[in-house]
C-alpha cells in the first residue's frame, strides 16, 4: 500500500470512532470542551447528564426541573417486571452489572416506552396546532385519528394500578412554577392539559395524566427529543433496579423463580404420550 | 378472604405462567408430552428445536433441511458487531453467558432481522399471487410497491461484502432436492426465485439472493413464522458467539477496546474551554 | 508518521481481531479451513458446533453422544428463572433476541454454572487420583476436602425438586455404549459413579446424580473444557428460552410480573413518615 | 387444600417478593416510608440514589460529595468496550434501553470492577491496622501478602493510559475538605494515601491513584458496601452509554462493526482444506 493509501486508511480508521462527546488525552480529559478538573465539584450529576446528552451545561433552572423529573421513576415495586428480573437475576450469581443489564434490557416499547410515545403524541399535537392553532381542538384531532388507525390506549394517560397517579400534580405543580419564572415556556404543560381535557369529555371513565405523562411534558418543555426521554427514565430505573438487585442479595435466594414452586403452573398442552415411530426415509 | 376467593386466586396464580410446552412433576418430565427419557438417544438436537418451537417432532426430511440451514449461520467473523462485542465482553471479565447475552441482544432489525423481513417480503408475495397469481408479476408490484413507499433494500438480496453469497446455491441445491422428494412444497422456492428474477431485470447492478434469503425460502416452506425465523438465526448465530467468546478467553485480552489505543479516535466536539459561572438563580 | 511506522500499525490493527476460527474474503468463507459449501449439508447442527469450538470435526460417535448431551437441557418450565425472564421480556415489547438476551444472561454461576463446577470436580479427581489411583478413595478425598472447606453442595448431584432426576439414567446408557464402543474411554462416567457411591456411603439421604452432572461426565469425556460446559448448556437452553418467548408472544400478555396484581407483595420496610427537614448547611 | 393451606401459601407467595424499600396502593407510593409527593422537588437525584441503597436520607453534605463521586466516571470514550458496544448496539436496530443493557452487561470485574476491589482493599487495610495500628505498614503488610498471592496489580492504582488521572486530585480536595467540615471521618483518605506512600516506596515506576481509587475512597467515607461502589459506577457510567448510543443513532451507521472493513482482520487458523470422508459407522 502507498503511503498516501495508508493515511487515507488510519484516517478511516480514527474516523471510525469520531465522537464530540469527550476528548481524551494522557493525562487530560474534557468533556463538550470542559476539563474534568473543572466539572468535578462545580457541577451536579443532573448537569452531568444533561451536557452529555445535550453537549451544552443546563441552567439551573432546567436542571432542577429534570432532576424532579428523574426522582419519582425509580421505582414501581416488584411486581414491574424489571425489578423483578434483577431480583432473581441476582439469586442466578449474577454481579449488579449483569442483573441492571438482564433489567434494564426490558425496558422496551412497552414497559419503558410510554414516556417517549407520549412526547411523540405531544409533537404531533405541537404541529397540528402550529404557530396560532387551538391546542384542544388539535389534540382532538390527533386523538381521533389514532384512533381510527386502531391505536385506543393513549401513551402517558390512565395507569392499570393507580386510580390518580400520586406522582402526576407535584411534578405539574413544579413545571407550572417553572413557567411563571421563565425556566420554560410552558407549550407542552397546555397541550398535556388539552389532552388531559379532551379525554375528559370523550371517555366514559376518568384517564388522567400519569408519570409517563408529566415527564413527557417536562422532557419536551426541556427540549429532549422523545428518544432520549425512553433513556432518561432508563436512568432513572436503573437506581431502583440496582437496590432491588441489591436488597435481593443481602436476602440471599438461590435461583429464585417467580413464585413459591409451591404454586404450580399450569399445564396445557398434550398428555403424556410415546415417541412415534418415523417412517420417512432418512436423507443421505 | 373466603376459600372459594383463596380457591380462585390460587387458580389465578397458577394460569398465570401457563404453557403448553413442558409438564414437570418430581421425577417426570414432558416435553410436548414426550417422556424427556424417550427423547433422549431418539431425537436429535434439530429435532427437539423444531418439537420446543412448534409443537411436534418434523419428519427426517422437515428436520435435515432445517439442519442445513442452521450451519452456516453460525459465524460471520470479528467484524460482525455480534461477533467482536462476545469478544470484548469476556476481555472485561464476563463468563461466556454474560458474553452471549451482550452479543445476542444486538441481533436486531438491523443485524438480525433481515431473514424475518425476508420472510415477511416473501409470504406478502405468496398472498398478493394468491392462488393461481403468476409469482415473478406479483413479486414486482410487492417490491414496487415497497419502493414507493422509501424501502430501497430488498432484505434476502444482496450483500456489502459478498458479491455472490457462497451460502446460498448450496442450500438452494438442497431445497431443490426437498422439492423433489416431496419433503416441502416448492412456493417459496418458486417466490424467491421471482424476486431475483424481478431484480434482475429492474436493477443495474446485480443483487443476489443472500444467506438470509435463502434461509427464508427454507424457513418458510418448513411453515415456520417469520419472528422464528430471527429466532432460528439467534439459536445459529450464538454458536459462533460462544466459539469466538471462547477464542478471546484464551487469548486474553484485558478490557479489549475496538482498535488499538495507538489509532486515536477522531474528536469533534468543541475546543476545551472554561467552565461559565452560571447566573441564573438556584431554584428553590 | 513514516511508512515503516503505518505498516507496523496496520498490521496490529489487523492483528487486535486475530482468529483461527474463520477466514472471509468476498465471496469464500471457510470455517476451521473447511469452505462453506462443503460443509452444508453434509455436517449436522452438532458437527457444526464442535468443529466451531474445537477446531476439528468429530467422529459420528462423538458428534451423536454430544447431541444427546444437548437434547434434555432445553427447558426446565416456567418456574425457572431463565424461563420466566424470557417470557416477561416479550410481554414488555422486547422480540426475541431481546428476551434471549435478558434471559441467557442469567444462566450464571447459580443458574447455568452447576455443570461447569461438576467438571471442574471431576477433573480435580481425575488428577488426585493420577495414573493408577483408586477413583472412589480419591472421590472421598476431593469431596471431604472441599467439605472442610465449607463447601456442602456438591454440584451436579442432588436436585431440589425431582428426587430422582430422570434425565440421569438414559444418559449414562449412552454413555456407557459410547464406552463400549470405544468412543470415549469411560474415565469420567467412572468418576461419576464414584462420587455417586461416596455420597451413598457417607450421607443420610440420597443424593443421586442430576441432568449436570452427567451431562458433566459427557462433556469431560468428550474433551471439553470445563467453561465450554457452562457454554453449551447456554446453546441447549437457549431453544426453551426462545419456544416461551415465542408461546408467551402468542399469548400476548402486557408488561407480565412475576405474580397476578392480586397477590400483593409484603412490605417491610419503615411506616409512611414525613420527610425530615435537613439542618446541616448546603455545601459550597 | 384446607383454608390454613391456602393462607398458608397465599402469605408464603406475598413473602415471595417481600421489599423494604417502597410501599405501593391504588394512588399511594412511598420510598423507605417517604410518600412520593413528598420527596418530588424536595429531594434530588443523587438524594433518591441513596435512599433507595441506603433506607435512610443522606446530609447534605454526604449527598454533595456523593454527587461529585458520580461526576467523572460517566465516560472514558469509545475506545472503551462499554461505550463502544453501545454505540455497535444501536448501528445494529437496539433502542437506547437495548444498547444501554448490552453495555452495562460487560462493566464487570475487569473493565467495572476495579472501585469494588479497592474498596475491600482498603478495608483489608482498615481490618489489619484495626484501632490503633498504623496505616501505613498495614497497607504495607496487605500488598505484600496480595503480591505474594500473584497479584501484581493493585485495583485503583495506575492507569494504562494516565500517566496521572486527572480526576484524582480534584476529587481528593473534596474529600479533604468534607473531612474538615465533619461530614466525613478520613479514615479512608488516609489508607488511600498510605497505599500511594507505600507504591511509591517499593515500586519502581509511579503508579498513582485513579479514578477507581479515589472514589473507593469517597464510597468507603460514606459507608457502602463494596459491591454497592459496582454499582454506583454503572450508574455513573450509564449516562456516558447513553449519550454515546444517541450521538451514534445521529451518525446513522448500520451494522458497525470495530474498524473499517478496508483493515482485514488477522486469519491464523488452518489452510483452506477439503471435508474429510468420515470412516466411523453412523451411531443407532
Amino acid at each position: 500500500m502507498s503511503q498516501p493509501e495508508q493515511d487515507d486508511l488510519l484516517r478511516k480508521a480514527s474516523d471510525w470512532w469520531s465522537t464530540s462527546i469527550i476528548d481524551i488525552h494522557p493525562g487530560k480529559i474534557a468533556v463538550r470542551g470542559y476539563p474534568i478538573e473543572q466539572l468535578i465539584g462545580n457541577v451536579g450529576f443532573t448537569d452531568m447528564i444533561w451536557l452529555m446528552l445535550r453537549g451544552e451545561l443546563p441552567t439551573r433552572g432546567q436542571s432542577a426541573l429534570l432532576e424532579a423529573a428523574l426522582v419519582p421513576g425509580v421505582d414501581h415495586g416488584p411486581h414491574a417486571p424489571s425489578i423483578a428480573i434483577s431480583r432473581m437475576a441476582v439469586s442466578c450469581g449474577l454481579p449488579v452489572n449483569g442483573a441492571m443489564a438482564s433489567a434494564v434490557n426490558v425496558l422496551d416499547d412497552v414497559h419503558g416506552g410510554a414516556g417517549q410515545q407520549c412526547m411523540e403524541l405531544y409533537r404531533q399535537i405541537d404541529a397540528e396546532a402550529g404557530a396560532d392553532g387551538e391546542l384542544v381542538d388539535s389534540a382532538a384531532r390527533v386523538l381521533e385519528r389514532r384512533r381510527a388507525a386502531g391505536d385506543k390506549m393513549v401513551p402517558g394517560f390512565g395507569h392499570r394500578f393507580h386510580p390518580i397517579d400520586p406522582r402526576t400534580e407535584p411534578l405539574f405543580a413544579l413545571v407550572d412554577r417553572a413557567v411563571t419564572v421563565g425556566v420554560v415556556a410552558g407549550r407542552y404543560a397546555r397541550i398535556g392539559r388539552a389532552v388531559e381535557s379532551v379525554l375528559r369529555n370523550t371517555r366514559s371513565r376518568p384517564i388522567p395524566m400519569n408519570i409517563d405523562g408529566i415527564t413527557a411534558v417536562i422532557f419536551c418543555e426541556l427540549g429532549f427529543e422523545p428518544e432520549l426521554g425512553r433513556g432518561l427514565f432508563v436512568l432513572s430505573r436503573s437506581v431502583g433496579i440496582l437496590a432491588h438487585a441489591w436488597e435481593q442479595k443481602q436476602q440471599g435466594a438461590r435461583i429464585k423463580g417467580p413464585m413459591p414452586k409451591e404454586i404450580p403452573y399450569s399445564y396445557l398442552g398434550p398428555e403424556r404420550r410415546d415417541l412415534p415411530q418415523r417412517s420417512d426415509p432418512k436423507p443421505r
